[in-house]
């Protein structure tokens, strides 16, 4: 099917909705449902009808008035703009209990993601098994990389490490960071990262609680 | 200091930016710094400055044309508008890999949250030691949440029963839930969900990647 998609320029805050959009629009997909509306898709997400039209329509007209979106469509057409039409390998770094739960977390599956090798710098960890990895020692996270042509990667390692490992990551070739450690980061442009950052989430919680 | 806080029906994504602006702002002070502008936030952020300016416009004139905002003041008004000028009770459940991670994490401390009981249903696990806490059984779940008033509660659970577990908490009185697991919950009206989602993050980035 070819693609008319017109992605240049999309605000960067309309980008950090669509990964929201695809993933509501997969479980609806998993529920049995073929078609959506945007009134259906804001009710889900707290989001107005109005702004999800209005993003969805960057990318040019993905429905159409009265007769709503194919879901299968869509899904397609926004992993094709989202890159995940593919599966990126990723390097994750810190075995511990932290590194442990990513590296056995099930949400990865079929979204575009798969965790293909686990560092630290623990010589007890070195060698053991998590989740289907061996643990490789640090000293190796470059070569890895490198030869693997990795450019994603998630961080799992105390605060006062996580820059190091960072800038490491980035020697080797890594271009995009999720990073769990509660620290800012400090990257070249060209370099994206993004937060894992509970207190964010509960704090737009606490706002609406008396 | 009185405040002259207007913040009566501002919009949802707003309320979402705001912890965005607390933690870079936190950081500035960390920094020693006293005076910020929309445009040094903006750069930090990748957000525009003209929507900073916007934003915070919505709770009246914290910044003064030229002159900046001054980074202590706006940092307690904006604690205020998210209610985190006090620190709210937390329950963890879910005592495994990620919920140890969770427990021990560093990120909480002074930014309104404090664990206060965790909980799991693994006779293995009940009694032990995690963080500073003791894990209680799953079936002490009302009854301690009920005595202490909490509110506010984090699932780190196997996605299979992350809803059972938040259907309970909710029968408890948790009216915020911030769900680890990768599965949508149903709640009622008045309750608030957020997810941890790291893929939501990943794709963010990917789009950006060649």
């Amino acid at each position: 099917m070819p693609s008319n998609i017109v992605s240049s320029n999309i605000p960067d805050i309309v980008i950090g909705r669509l990964p929201i959009y695809l993933r509501a629009l997969t479980r609806l997909a998993q529920e049995g449902q073929d078609v959506t509306s945007s009134h259906e898709l804001g009710q889900r997400l707290g989001i107005s009808s109005a702004q999800i039209r209005k993003d969805l329509s960057h990318f040019g007209g993905f429905g159409k008035q009265g007769t709503g979106y194919q879901i299968a469509y869509l899904i397609e057409q926004l992993k094709q703009v989202l890159k995940v039409n593919r599966e990126w390998d990723v390097a994750l770094v810190g075995a511990g209990d932290l590194g442990h739960a990513v590296a056995n977390y099930r949400g990865f599956s079929d979204r575009g993601f798969r965790i293909v090798c686990v560092f630290d710098s623990d010589a007890d960890k070195i060698g053991r098994q998590i989740g289907q990895h061996v643990i490789e020692p640090f000293d190796h996270l470059k070569a890895t990389i490198t030869e693997r042509n990795i450019r994603v990667a998630m961080i799992a390692v105390p605060a006062q490490n996580a820059q190091g490992v960072a800038d490491k990551l980035i020697d080797a070739g890594v271009r995009a960071i999720l990073n769990y450690a509660p620290i800012s980061l400090n990257v070249p442009s060209g370099v994206y990262v993004q937060y894992i950052d509970p207190v964010v989430h509960l704090q737009r919680m606490t706002y609406y609680l008396d």
